[in-house]
């Protein structure tokens, strides 16, 4: 997948674009990460998920995930409401409802108690809405200029939904791809208050928690072959990830991909492209074909699901592959981005 | 246990303190983190533990750390390492053998890839030591100067040996008060590079797992009333956090406590109390009377229990109250210490 070497590793030096979730954060991952932490393995023993099964109790998942978003409060969320929905997130794409949440805080000396305050006030709301409990906690700090403000990362415990066991590796030839809700409006609306970009002033984050969203979709049980939240990355990673992982091409369809229009007048703008720029409330489905339709009727019958649409198929073809369809026609190949597009979105 | 008013939260800015494990941490936390996370709680509500229990699962429990030691490498272990044992650590002192950890960094651009490898070849190395699988990740990269090289932060989930339910709370008077070996190596350790105080060169962390320990401990069962190790805020604010929650008086002997010759000196120097300096392989146990002899005894069959003294008991006296009987004979009070003495020492 990732080519040929990539010149940044002879640098000897962590660069942004290893944490932004593409080709650089997978390289990382492969050489340095994955060998250190589980010796003789790598992506290739087995699918990378967004949450893990505890050994020894495969209904239960835990998943883990720093947040070091700048702006700490930006259009429609903030990093304390952001950390509870990334993680809740992250549990729900394994078909899991979550039980407990763990925050840990490093702050930087000098931040207002006010503004710490109101990030832990969000954090709580967020946690009561999604319905679990925060039930441990760390706080450490550290000298002026040694962090910015504050970085947060959650962890969380879920239980499986019976029947439901969606995982990176399984989606198969013929599955419907499935969107939940537009796309790009997270990352959109973080860049337009770190650059002061007036313009996109009605762009505002998806940030919200989407598993009800999934315990909605059990009926359909083992139908349901991949779940995943297009964050850092975008639908682009995503969809790479799980082609990928299940070794198959993913064929996508730009007429009917959902890019609300302010959001795309300022991706053109800014040179991003609306499949690489961060979600956070959103989720792609990859479900059995004869499933398609009940899948988007359950989606649809929440609000998180109201504008839900099927995106594209998986079909014959190179496997790891992902293909856009364009406008005019043509078909291009949607590459996983390779480094940082839009730094400390997340 | 506060007291009166501290003049810093009128100040409205996040201090080093804040983060230390002493009076400002508990103030921040009762004032700001419970209000918001848990409303209508306090810590009047229930002790506060290392670890918490899985809500409808009280043989699972959880916890969370964030690790900032500067420097990330320091005389008897790395930020890695720590990493583990902290968290091993804090699952154990609930009677929990570690199940599954989870690893979340924050790196900042431009760290070395090998310092990066390092690092995570240690952290894997101490979690296979530990006996426990490293289960998710995440990794965030942020700009040079919004971190200070590498910050992590480790979740575990851990199951209790059977028999096994200490808590904060569960201290009772007549209790035996034991300590697991000597104090303050880990905090000296790394003071002793961040300053260049050459001659300290024989002090080494103490950063160790006590998983087994506590394991060794089980055929006393429920004699074992509360565990702790006393890392940020050292074994002062360790055995006061246990007589608070237990509403009990502890009374320790500064005769018998182990206090190596070579951190004594370092503390003296820096004008550090070794009650207050933090360690990461050390235990203090509350069990009861006549259970005492055989939990030393069993202790000390380990290695890293090899040292194990008692150190006093809980006494008749006002509740939350700890004593020292100096090795002239006096008492005097011991309290929880206010700040920060070692800034970003775990």
């Amino acid at each position: 997948m990732i080519g040929c070497p990539l010149p940044h590793v002879e640098d000897d030096r962590v660069l942004l674009g290893h944490g932004a979730g593409g080709r650089l954060s997978a390289e990382l991952l492969d050489t340095l990460v994955l060998p250190a932490l589980t010796p003789g393995s790598t992506t290739a023993t087995g699918p990378l998920e967004d949450a893990a099964v505890l050994p020894g109790d495969d209904g239960l998942v835990l998943t883990t995930d720093g947040f070091v978003v700048s702006p700490l409060f930006f259009p429609g969320g903030d990093i304390g409401a952001l950390a509870v929905h990334g993680t809740v997130n992250d549990l729900a794409m394994r078909g899991a409802q979550p039980l407990a949440l763990t925050v840990a805080l490093v702050v930087e000396e000098g931040l207002r108690l006010s503004e710490l305050g109101a990030v832990l006030a969000s954090l709580g709301a967020a946690a009561r809405d999604a319905g679990v409990p925060v039930v441990a906690g760390d706080t450490k700090v550290v000298n002026r200029g040694q962090a910015d403000k504050l970085f947060i990362t959650t962890t969380g415990v879920g239980r499986r939904v019976a029947g439901l066991s969606p995982s990176a590796a399984h989606a198969r030839p013929g599955d419907a791809v499935l969107l939940s809700g537009p796309i790009g409006a997270h990352g959109t609306a973080v860049l337009s208050v770190r650059e002061n970009l007036g313009f996109v002033s009605d762009v505002v984050s998806d940030t919200r928690p989407l598993h009800r969203l999934v315990r909605e979709l059990a009926p359909l049980g083992a139908d349901v072959h991949a779940l995943r939240d297009p964050t850092r990355g975008g639908l682009a990673a995503s969809l790479n990830e799980i082609a990928r992982d299940s070794r198959v091409q993913v064929e996508i369809d730009e007429r009917v991909l959902p890019v609300p229009a302010p959001v795309a007048a300022a991706c053109d703008l800014l040179g991003l492209d609306p499949l690489h720029v961060a979600n956070e409330g959103c989720l792609v489905a990859f479900v059995g074909r004869d499933s398609a339709a009940r899948a988007l009727r359950l989606m649809r019958s929440l609000p998180e699901g109201a504008h839900a649409v099927r995106i594209g198929e998986v079909t014959e073809g190179p496997p790891g592959r992902v293909v856009l369809r364009t406008l005019v026609g043509a078909r291009r190949i949607v590459d996983l981005p390779l480094g940082e597009q839009l730094p400390r979105i997340c």
